[in-house]
């Protein structure tokens, strides 16, 4: 018999429902597609435009490699999308950055990631997971936290070199390319 | 032990990956939201505009009491939306329905269902569950299979009336006034 | 021979390029359909839910009747979306609202309205016009000005009232409700 | 006195109500931007992945120039987006196309040209134009009429290579990059 059932009777409330012991994460991401956020930071002029595109620089904990992301993580069990996607800024950019989430939760893209590289343009060793992504501009001062070493604001020419669109996690390169088709700056 | 871990090195492949037992499904229901897809059936004329609804009419196996909904199934694990998208359609319109899926699977609203209701327009007392929903043009002929009693073409005002709004399942009345907005179709 | 060509050679710049004459816009009118850019003020929470709407009251400068609308203005020669919707907004809104334009320039919705009451839900008797409709999140201060005599900010329960919805001009009661499905509060 | 004006009390009903003298659609393009719309044609799958993406391959009157394009045309004075959009695709793609309209008026994306080339990506030396642009499934034959030459299916991997992009007239390179984000074919 699992503990945390054999335990729910007994213990003292969660103080992070939602959250998943290592093993029941594991076994869950073994069974269903796991539904996540993601949010590009960008700053815009006063007319919308986007003048810059901050991507998250991350340390792998194994490889000790380089890699370029976006804010992003779980909607956790009873969480709404918006609750999540706002606690995921908060947690990769600090409690400065006052970002301006969307006024609809429609996302400007869906992403697929796959477990096996290959099949599908992005892929996560981990899981199948399936993430509503977001375009969130911030207006404040960002002080990236936890396994996040740095951000870096580039425009969007600078993103759209091939060394950065090689760096990024995942096969995110397709992805913010996208997010730049969206708004407008491609070129 | 759980029984489907146990046998799992002995059984013969699995016919339906992705699908999990009934005690598996329940408990991953605890754990995460649960990823869906949903599907409007649409009638268009020539110029794209919408002339019927397609709404599936079904009986409560418990209660009995019958009640209006969409195309509506989980995205399983390893399965892409389209996949899920279009698997879900034959299952509840069957094989000559002919769905036009739509070719961005940015979908026109994602909708939130959470277990207990009235937190939210939306609840499924079966889990937390977050639903991509598309609206689907069909240009063949509809038999729905399974649990569906009837399939129910209806006109967008017939759609509108609060006796129609009111037999939807799970406040799934708020989704359909949503669609017919997206559609240009609320009067 | 009409004035404005006449005197083109030798008049000093035209301080509002872009502008037509009462008469040249009166005819281009009767030839092709206008551009316009609409925006929805909102005022939304710190998770980017909207909590109030604001519409424009106006009194008819021929009829003195009263009535709600959003703000609004042509796109000019020259001109672009982006600039005419930054425009408008501060004409319409006063320059403290501190508007957050679209990161994006795909309207939520396009409007179009015809001469012919009757013809759809949608009419302008001065003309055939096209509307990119936006929904804008304003921030600051809001102090209308010319002939808006007053922004009133209303929960999107009391703008769903039939009273609110029929004092709207030219149909905008459909657009207004359309913005609130697409924000995810119809209900 | 312009003739169009002098003949209008006694000239026989307009065939084409909505089009314009050369003269009066000169002058109106120095006025206000002129509304397009442009499709997209593309083939897709049962699963509405886009496989083939429709160019039009045209010559140049004055040039001999080739340059490849979409559908496109104006919306003239009365007609609805949704008549402009099949009334074009039918004029570019002859009577058996059979294109699937899109259910919503909503554009993936809005093109905006100036006339001069730098100021923006998309230029269009005749006028400031602003083109509602869709991305629109054929399933039929397709016979370019008119001054089209051709009309060549491609793989969105052909079309993304520099020479094709480089051969859009107007800069519509972007565009259909834009579209192909959109479509979530980008790689």
């Amino acid at each position: 018999m699992r503990e945390d059932v054999a335990m729910a009777s007994v213990r003292t409330p969660d103080p992070n429902p939602g959250w998943l012991s290592e093993i029941a994460l594991e076994e869950t991401r073994s069974r269903v597609p796991i539904l996540y956020v993601e949010g590009i930071p960008v700053r815009v002029d006063s007319h919308g435009r986007v003048e810059h595109v901050g991507l998250l620089l991350r340390g792998s904990a194994t490889t000790g490699a380089m890699s370029r992301t976006f804010v992003s993580g779980r909607v956790t069990h009873g969480e709404s999308v918006r609750d999540a996607l706002l606690r995921n800024l908060e947690k990769d950019l600090g409690p400065t950055a006052f970002p301006q989430l969307p006024s609809s939760i429609v996302p400007f893209t869906v992403a697929e990631y796959f477990p096996l590289p290959g099949v599908a343009p992005l892929h996560d060793a981990r899981q199948h997971a399936v993430a509503l992504v977001y375009v969130v501009p911030v207006t404040g001062e960002c002080n990236p936290r936890q396994d996040a070493l740095e951000l870096t604001w580039m425009t969007p020419q600078e993103v759209l070199s091939p060394l950065v669109l090689d760096e990024m996690e995942g096969g995110r390169g397709t992805l913010v390319r996208q997010a730049l088709a969206y708004l407008g700056a491609l070129d």
